[in-house]
């Protein structure tokens, strides 16, 4: 009896033993970290960001929250309602006052936002931007969409369109960095590449769609040869189909839009726009959520130990990728 | 008695269903990864390269060992021991034939390489790139130094040691493309930048240290107001530094290099050479192998279901950044 008592008691300390070992987080065994990479539930990771209430943000979320399961991490999305530098710079400064384990933050203006991210920084939290970058920031850790390339890329798509014939228009946004370099990479893809192609307009959209529409409806009066158009605003592609709709030119000029709201998707799927570019969103969470993670544990200094502050401990920059959505792959990019 | 077996044998199969469920890889449970990312040891993944005996993929292989060992799986090196590509291509192919669970290749050269890659694609095996890049592949995930910007980095410094005035040279291989984006991110930063800076001559160093120190004697002999040089190449800053101490103007002309192998670090310690670029060599090998890691367990397709093959399902570049290495950090970038 008594023999029977110490090999249960011998039994319930290996199960404990075993629990302990198994849970804590990093534990090595021989060389080999006994759970893998593995958090703890209660680690806040949060994701800031502007408009929050459009489709964009979703597959960001989702590649955010994807990491954080695999991770055994938690998250939060917050984000200023408008497209409001001093709304967002609010935000974020509620996030930061929580101390959370890691912020990646879709920044509207560098300048202006520089402060509070700063602010992040020097409170010890782990940053990294994602989508809208920043400059003069001591986060050096950027993940997203390489612009030039995504302008230049919609330039092939446009002389596949075309056959490498035309003249095209580009509808943007030219105050804003990332927009002139998607018009930039598409008009020097164009001179490069396409003897028989032009650019013959860039006009200012103002990130509206009426007044995309409008815009698109007086460049087709006046250039009736005018036949491609490429948006590099979400909501431009919706505008210019609008536009073809009204002047009975659907099908006949060919538009190229830029991101996967629903409005564009569907004129993708009836054919009014020829294709929409879809940006890395997936990619831009999950590996925002990585690199935050890597940062609150401190696993990404050991190859940089002993180094000082000068080393960039983290990819500089991550070019989550372009895909071109046509009818034909348009269904997998509606959000779910 | 039999109370307590039952209860004994009650905890014995509590205490093994504890045991699998906790061991089974991304067993889920309340929508949490019960184990975080976790492989297994028989995973075995391999990094390839070339010239495999330098110190330069001392550091990659670090990156991959430490992400490898957090990741509980099993890593090897091979690779070409000369600056042979056939070498490499059969190297590549023996790793092939063994169906290892991910190859992360620095590719010499990649035409010549193109269809070996592309044998690895077509069995399965999930492949990046890393250090070297190669086009016309299938492979869509390349980790490795935006050299443009590296160039860029360079002329800074350069401008700094020179108060942003005078003549200077770079010795570098105009015949691979890492080297000549290397040459033109410093020519055109200095020519966009810095009006009182020159570059008055660019030659080939052949990537050879005799011949680069060769070229150093004749270029400082031809022009006495030469008073920097930029070599792109690994040996080059210490053919530099013997060209200068050959001619007795060790610190009067500023030098810097490329990459830390040992002589070059060895003279920047003893002020021989300014400063030389230290590559994000950790950073390649730990996200090529946490993104071999994804690939091999499906992980990076949960976003881009649905979407057909030409969804990028990893980031398609990842830029691992640059440090400038000087007497004041140099300690810290021996390889160990």
């Amino acid at each position: 009896m008594k023999k029977l008592l110490v090999v249960y008691l011998a039994l319930i300390i290996a199960f404990l033993g075993y629990v302990y070992q198994s849970r804590a987080p990093f534990r090595m065994q021989n060389g080999q970290a006994e759970e893998g990479l593995r958090g703890s539930i209660s680690e806040k990771y949060v994701m800031v960001t502007f408009q929050s209430g459009i489709d964009y943000w979703k597959n960001c979320l989702k590649g955010f929250e994807d990491a954080a399961q695999l991770l055994n991490v938690s998250v939060e999305f917050k984000g200023a309602t408008q497209y409001d530098v001093n709304e967002e710079k609010t935000v974020l400064e509620q996030v930061i006052a929580r101390k959370p384990s890691g912020i990646a933050i879709s920044a509207i203006n560098s300048e202006a936002l520089g402060a509070t991210i700063q602010k992040a920084v020097d409170a010890g939290i782990p940053v990294v931007l994602f989508d809208s970058g920043i400059t003069a920031s001591r986060v050096k850790t950027f993940l997203g969409t390489n612009n030039h390339n995504a302008g230049a890329t919609a330039a092939d798509k446009m002389a596949e369109l075309l056959n490498r014939q035309g003249k095209t228009a580009i509808i943007t946004q030219p105050n804003q960095s990332n927009h002139q370099e998607r018009t930039q990479g598409f008009v020097e893809a164009i001179e490069a590449t396409y003897p028989g192609m032009s650019v013959i307009a860039i006009e200012d959209g103002k990130g509206d769609q009426r007044e995309t529409e409008r815009i698109a409806v007086k460049l087709l009066q006046e250039h009736p040869d005018l036949t491609g158009i490429f948006a590099t605003q979400a909501n431009g592609g919706v505008g210019i189909g609008n536009a073809l709709l009204q002047l009975g030119k659907k099908g006949t000029v060919k538009v190229i839009g830029f991101d996967t709201d629903k409005g564009t998707l569907d004129m993708v799927k009836n054919g009014t726009i020829s294709a929409t570019m879809a940006q890395g969103t997936w990619n831009m969470g999950y590996w925002s959520m990585q690199y935050l993670f890597h940062l609150n544990h401190g696993l990404v200094e050991s190859g940089a130990a002993s180094r000082g502050a000068a080393v960039s401990t983290l990819p500089v920059n991550t070019d989550t990728g372009i895909t071109i959505v046509t009818e034909a792959n348009v269904d997998g990019y509606y959000a779910k």
